[in-house]
């Protein structure tokens, strides 16, 4: 049985993703070697560097079904690196000595980065995929509650109204500017390896520059300008990104936690029966999905780093940075493609109380309408004095724990220079939502 | 099939171990909630806060045979934690509904927490084994080569000659050092958890002191002065403690690698035929165990950073915080096990050879030996004076490829007050090892 | 003007502390340099391994005042480290070139570790000063607030009620944990470095270990089994330490600032006239200690991880790990005593608003009392069954927002158990408190 | 005296740079707080929002050198942020009360935020300076060193030949990566922010968009599409970019330090007189410039995931999150910029010691030749048996210490297909480059 939360039978599919741990699995990463070795052999034949005859025999045997997993294990241990365990295999397997011309002036790093790459291809489309369904599932609620009032919060407190809508196209702003993040990364990282042992493809006395073009044609990647295996912004770069993308996921799972609190239940993760329950307490709603976002995206930032970290590698075959990819990688994707799924399902089925944001924004008894008393002031009486005025005022509602706007209305200057009906205008937040919908508007008719 | 390298059927072996990946597993994990709830019946029962029967029956279903897993998994994603839907299943097992009195007073967080105790607790376990076995093959290096000269470095530079052991002393210090660490740190983190909803054992209208005590002494843990499940501060000093560990073996891993290296071949990890080898370079003789341990302590030190970020929980139970330890717990102790196993092979096989160390230290034509001349000369013409002469004599021999020794005593000042005999003897290493071995005494008399 | 927000003259005395700044300083670092020197001076000298009237002169130099910060910086960018720009200094004020005794045998980073020791244990005062008096404020609070009555809450959930005094309690505990942690450190952190270039003190022919324990009792410093240049985890802990001390600050920053939202107003930071005032929102009070607090242990832990990458040092003097160091130990001590500072400022003044929390316990209309309800009704009709019932009647409490006292009463089978005042018994939280007090006492009684 | 080692006025120049510290000092912050304050009373008295007479008033009085820093310090003290000091102090300063139409319509965090991004502008404004830089000395070496064998090295072992000028444009590659994503990421980051309260401007009656537009326009600013106060991607990625250069930094000196090891002596750091020299062993070559560069890149990728943390901001205005931003910005780029400066020198004046680098392709006496045999006769004996037959021969040459080409000719199965002379020319380094100076002609190519 699994040891990690991402691999659990139980918790596996809370904290991670199947499509995406079979991405990162060892089929699909020995499939990925057994992808990189055949078109090598096709280019190779194609290309007259081996014989066609071999070519055609070592395509045949690249066939993850045909691998011996437990032989596959022993070999790999012994060497410390998986292909030629690999290559052994797929050469016992070939006729007449011809799978000897598979790998043909490959080093086995040249086969796992590729394999690597073509494993991040795999996972940054499950992203790209959850990041559109996000963008989706938030204009969405950006347009349906694009004037629906709720207050704006700066440090926990009650600052002024804005709405629903403004809040969540925001964030879409956020997840826009990651898909552009998205876009202009690919060329950089979806890049193959193919140099030999030191990276120099001395190993190929002939074709060498043709078979790496060729090879990389062949699998959809781009060729390098020179070999990368010790230069790894490009992975690194993967990881920052996903972690960027945490920290947005973050901040969905932050700010619905804390709607969703007993004191202010203003958005619900979508209800199902059971879901979220406590074994002790009925009336609880926990906002489960949030917990998994938060956990995950913690521990994917600190994958970040590791990632950079790797990028210290020494000359030309790195002594244990690489290896901190083997580790980081398949975590760093599997508990990203967790967060993402679980921010889909909030997103998705949301359950909106605008009656409750509306009921909210009363609480303080028109305190948080001082801003656009203040504003309101302002041309009257001078701003910094009418900032000074309200404030005081706000104190004294605070202190009686009455309506600002009676301590307005009773306010001799203030009456003096507005009316009550003006006041009460003041003070509705429909009056006082400024250009949030109009930013709103400026997000939706930004999208792709 | 598993994403993570943990799980990996290929490269669990290589990066981590089996008999830790057990202690997480979910069938190890599922166990524990088995044997906390069995003890709790067990203990209820004999302080007749659950009727006995019930206690007999309920201990009698707490066994993981009868799991149904395919259940646990459902009920856990719908709940979005394992205990209610573990407390179904041996409710449903139990005869005349008697498995209602199980859990009794209990709240989830309980049982989760008390069982990630008792997985530490075996984690905890195997890291002293290693940490033991790593101390005695380090002291018995210390001790072999107690008198073995090897070159100091400084900066990658070679320095002055110390001896192999004293290099194995100092390293094996720190891991003394460690194994005091988790001794004093035990008592503070294994401390179960009982506490009901809310930490207050509410839930039991009596005897719940006593339950909790007799919970505690049943499992061998101590019994907590007050509820923790948002005082995570025992957790995360697990994570800090083996981050610190980490770092130990991380700097062996980086002596070894270093001294393997083509150009100083000193030391090499141990050698089994096809280890380390290469796919096209047959001469290598490649540091395979440093690469994972590398790797593994890069990304231990990470989620030891991650735990940190664990303990910033809210209120009674926390909401995300708690759920990072569910991640990186399990990653931490299996990444760790892995560079435990390592370390452990290297040294336990560790090839030295002597022979090339000495040979290492001729190599700057006794250059290395300018400290030793320097303070040789030091009473005769001064300290500084002494060091500026030796500095520029170094400069000299090095700008003309000649032995240090033939410039002293070559020049006129040096050669007045030191015969050539005396120089020889401050050029030789066997002379210049100042506390090498009685350092290597201490550490070895200090050893429990 | 410094750039850093620890140096800025405008902020780092609200992220950070002068007391704690002095100690990282360039001013104390290069005075406790020359502590190092004195001291070494000062036990050569009566040891008889340098001139007594060598070591007077010396003694009588070691001066900060004397310091030439000028030559200093440059002579320090020339060698890329400090110490031989001391020394220099040193014996250029010594008359009669006495200053050549002047770090005699000692390497550079004797001196600079055994000062950085000196630094820390000033730090680790500092720190142990603040734990106290937050320990202190604490214990008053639990005391104080043992039996008032807040909501717990659970996944930001009400949950079921326990005393404020117990929540502080619960963190107290905490903080006795960790200056428990503290106490047991130090013997291994405060252990000083005298080993000479390679750390064998070959540089003394005579007199070597006297010099090192002599040194170590003028500083009042452990002496070393071995010298450990590049064995740092006695570093890397404190950095542990404070990563993990940081921790409990969080939990206290989170708690505080939740419980200062608008919509739970349960306590405050204390209020001082335009403390935490905005410029346009005057109703706002906001948790401004909390944000540094927040924000400082969020880069500590990251600091914490960094010291533990500083361990994975090469050789005999580590190229860069070591380096880390310099640039960490300062900043986590520093900020670290910003959120300690912060911290003292909220506890030692905490607003409790008791009358509020009692409130809020209300506002679930007897929800949070479910789990009193569901005990208390388990042992008349079935723990399950009452779980189930009690489940269903605060969801249709809920639903109907009725207070869930009345479903109940009106419920047959409860009523057929059950009297409307034993319900009612049920349902104050002050009759369901549980072991809150007793836990308090609990930790009060382990103070020590 | 400063605390931080940024600041410290001895190490302040090693471990960062005076340019880049000014960018993040109080004054320069300060400065831009004014140019944000002076913008927009221009702005909107051109938009007559505000009268002229009050804009031309306040414009006089936006002035870093009419500050009073005490005043300043203890105002932001007391409110917990600068903005109200400042514009209390321009209010004050201007005549007639006219100031009280500064900061008009603005919130703190949207002057902050703003001036922020001005100083995070003329940082990566260092940092484009100095990519272009290292880009340059990098493509320099890599033209002169095009052909300049040296040995390839993986896992730290002596591998196949390559070119050094190979070696520096795989490194000048990724360079050019980041000048790429720093291109690519100045039009997310470079954007203002102008919201008030809650970012809906609801604080300006008419005027909001045009007064937004045209401060940005002021500054040099692009338009935000909606208020970004709590969504922070942009912030975190430009920590994730100086991460990510960071690693690459980190290479450099990893490659740099290990070439300068007294075994290896290929390259050095520029030299200077009394440069990396120890105090005690005038022989040293300390690789003191790569020493800052680890160290700074260490911290730099630990405060790329605090950026990350910061991401996690909750609703409107954070609570906490935010102010990481303000202790990790100016480090992680005073630290880069370090970093930056140290690479600079280090590959301005690299010391390359071409006859040392082919001396040690020879000390394998061959056996990293075996490569380009194993390729050599393959085609006539076998791929898999030339493998297997080479290495058998290697172990050999290893065992008796003997040139590889010897055991060769005594081969009777190879001298059957190859001759001495063929031998010969497989062994020579200069004829099995492979494709690395084309693949260094690539990347020169690809400089813009």
């Amino acid at each position: 049985m699994a040891a990690t939360i991402i691999d659990s039978k139980i918790f596996g599919d809370m904290f991670s993703e199947a499509d995406m741990r079979y991405v990162w699995s060892d089929e699909n990463r020995t499939a990925k070697y057994l992808d990189v070795e055949r078109a090598l052999a096709k280019v190779q034949g194609r290309l007259g560097i081996i014989p066609q005859e071999a070519a055609d025999e070592i395509v045949k045997h690249c066939d993850v079904r045909q691998i011996d997993w437990v032989k596959l294990k022993a070999r790999t241990e012994q060497v410390g690196y998986p292909i030629i365990a690999v290559v052994n295999q797929i050469n016992a397997a070939c006729r007449d000595k011809l799978g000897e011309y598979c790998h043909w002036g490959a080093t086995t790093q040249d086969i796992t980065d590729t394999a690597t790459v073509l494993q991040i291809r795999e996972g940054l489309a499950l992203v790209q995929r959850d990041l559109a369904e996000i963008s989706a599932a938030l204009a969405s609620l950006a347009k349906k509650y694009r004037d629906t009032p709720v207050i704006g919060r700066s440090n926990l407190q009650q600052a002024t109204p804005i709405t629903f809508g403004y809040k969540m196209a925001g964030i879409l702003a956020g997840i826009e500017r990651h898909r552009e993040r998205l876009a202009q990364l690919k060329p950089r990282v979806l890049v193959g390896q193919f140099g030999g042992a030191s990276g120099t493809l001395s190993s190929l006395a002939k074709g060498a520059m043709e078979t790496q073009a060729g090879l990389m044609q062949e699998l959809g990647l781009g060729q390098p300008l020179i070999s990368w295996h010790t230069v790894r912004d490009n992975i690194a770069e993967v990881g920052a990104f996903l972690g960027l993308v945490g920290g947005s996921l973050g901040k969905i799972a932050m700010d619905v936690k804390l709607m969703m609190q007993t004191e202010v239940a203003e958005v619900f993760e979508p209800f199902a029966p059971g879901r979220g329950s406590s074994s002790t307490m009925p009336q609880k709603r926990n906002p489960i999905s949030c917990l998994y976002i938060h956990a995950n995206i913690s521990v994917v930032r600190q994958h970040a780093a590791a990632l950079m970290d790797a990028m210290v590698a020494d000359h030309e075959r790195s002594t244990g940075p690489w290896e901190i990819e083997w580790v980081v990688l398949p975590e760093i994707f599997c508990l990203m493609a967790g967060a993402l799924k679980q921010t889909k399902f909030v997103l998705a089925g949301l359950e909106v109380d605008a009656a409750r944001m509306r009921a909210n924004i009363d609480i303080t008894k028109g305190l948080v309408m001082s801003e656009a008393v203040m504003m309101g002031l302002g041309p009257c009486i001078g701003r910094e004095y009418a900032h000074d005025l309200v404030y005081e005022l706000c104190r004294a509602a605070l202190k009686d724990n009455r309506p600002l706007i009676e301590l307005l209305a009773e306010h001799a200057e203030v009456s003096r220079h507005v009316s009550r009906a003006k006041l009460e205008e003041f003070c509705d937040p429909a009056n006082n939502l400024g250009q949030a919908g109009h930013m709103v508007d400026r997000v939706l008719a930004s999208l792709k």
